[in-house]
């Protein structure tokens, strides 16, 4: 079953290839009897109306695209992200509509595969991951007229409908909930600084902490487990080291779990450690992990339904997704 | 910047659509001298040879397709997955061509993509990953005449060209490895049964054992953390308990390691725990787990090359990538 062309069908319905495709494109020059049979035809030999065909007479292309600038080694071990796929390729799969995916290694690839994919048709519209302070791609957006949708937000859209977690009141509550078990010495091992939901979560945080009057203490990473290892000794070595650390991913708190023990700093009698993006890992080791928990195959279902109502041309509007949720688990405790 | 469309480029130019489709396609019926000026104004803005065009004119779509089928929510959490994937996304990237993923639920919804994505001529080939046994996609992909390069092997390829991990060499080793410090009950926690890869492992796991005089116990669980502790509950509660476990993911490794805590026996002094895909969450636990290792993303850019390879018609070969490596670390040690 090769997939049938007008020629095989043309073949097999005795007749010229410009009827045939009169007849499959409802263009007039053919009579009802004869497109009845051609279409009949058409459908035994198993004939759909491809993407091309689609894209031709002015439809989509039935694709949605999504470029991650991460580096592609560390993809592998970020839950977050396999997470946010899952969640809008259900989405997208109930549609009728692919998602097309590419891993790229920096900003300038990226913007150079939406262009190349806007230009070739290859793709109705886009989804913005990991939005950066100064981000070119929302300019490129504005100036392609691509469909977009920024999973992320509200700061930095510049316009462009976005829908995010409300990251903020997520790290407020886990820093009232550390001051209250009598922590005042709290530190965050931060993710790539130049992320905007990276941003508003230390900002966010330095205020709660400063309200309440516990001090802080901020280490820069670049969400990897090696980097989040680092950051803890460097933490836990100081002169007055932090009672709670707060991790911006779950694999950079199950590293710091680990340096905790190498140090001899036992969790969560000395140490309270929580992490974030509660994926399964964080019930997985001992202690088991406090997170601050959001549902991202959720999440992804939600900017897909969004991009999917862009792209049809309904109304779409820029929304707060959810409030991360604090799950505490074994890894707190108040100060001894 | 709008995708300039034939009509644009007629405008600019003072010229018919048509003396533009015909320039724009490199056809008789226009003079060079006014070829040469409408390319030039069609580059001036931004026109590129759209993938609709070129699939129509016999070309190729630039995509392939690669459809997981499990359960969406456990995929965020499995690093062999996206490591792969970041695997082929390199190659293809750096070929210009793209990855279309597809996550579904079950094997009908899997074959269904296939059928729809080579009669909509959305794809040029396809990744199976997963094999089964008794797989009907083998059939399928036989019968539509799609090229297809399996991720696995050589096992059930039914003569579809496929690079596998000697999945059986790499158990050996293991197995060798652990008789040698004295281990004499060995058991392992498997993956998905219907799958090829787990069965190879798990014939030359009993193998390797009885070959070497040591007693061995199977459990059979669908990759994720619960069922890996479940699993490692069941082991350790026998009136006989092994005293090392191998665990088809790392994922249940470090659920392993837990439950070993949980239920008061020491790792590595009373249980030796070996994770397979040793993937960066294996150095970052404590005890360092003991993997069989393999560079799942240097074999996503083989099978990348090979399906490359397959589409453009050139020669392509099944063949072995690469034998799975023993990297002890510190969950592994003699019997005491």
């Amino acid at each position: 079953m090769k997939r049938p062309t007008i020629a095989d069908i043309a073949r097999a319905a005795g007749v010229s290839k410009g009827t045939v495709s009169f007849a499959l494109n409802g263009r007039p020059g053919v009579s009802e009897r004869t497109r009845d049979r051609i279409l009949a035809i058409a459908r035994d030999m198993g004939w759909q109306p491809s993407s091309v065909a689609r894209a031709l007479s002015g439809g989509r292309a039935g694709v949605l695209g999504l470029v991650v600038d991460r580096p592609a080694r560390t993809l592998g071990v970020e839950p977050f992200f396999m997470q946010l796929i899952s969640g809008i390729e259900g989405e997208l799969a109930a549609n009728d509509v692919a998602l097309l995916l590419q891993v790229t290694e920096d900003q300038a690839a990226q913007t150079a595969t939406y262009r190349r994919w806007w230009s070739e048709r290859r793709v109705d519209g886009i989804f913005l991951v990991d939005l950066r302070v100064d981000d070119e791609r929302v300019a490129l957006v504005a100036e392609l007229g691509i469909p977009a949708i920024v999973v992320g937000g509200p700061r930095g859209l510049a316009g462009l409908p976005g829908v995010w977690n409300d990251e903020a009141a997520g790290i407020r509550e886990v820093v009232e909930y550390l001051v209250a078990l009598g922590h005042r010495r709290i530190a965050r091992v931060a993710g790539l600084p130049e992320l905007w939901h990276t941003v508003v979560r230390g900002e966010a945080f330095e205020r709660a902490a400063r309200a309440l009057g516990a001090s802080v203490a901020t280490e820069v990473t670049d969400y990897t487990g090696d980097a989040g290892a680092r950051a803890t000794r460097r933490l836990l070595a100081a002169a007055e080291p932090p009672t709670a650390i707060i991790y911006d991913n779950d694999v950079m708190a199950i590293a710091g779990l680990s340096v905790a023990a190498e140090m001899g700093v036992p969790v969560p009698s000395r140490l309270s450690v929580v992490a974030w993006d509660d994926s399964v890992l964080c019930g997985l080791v001992r202690p088991r992990l406090t997170a601050v928990s959001v549902d991202i195959h959720a999440y992804g279902v939600r900017v897909a339904r969004l991009l999917l109502d862009l792209v049809a041309g309904r109304p779409v509007e820029s929304a707060c997704n959810a409030t991360p949720t604090l799950n505490p688990r074994e890894s707190t405790a108040p100060v001894a």
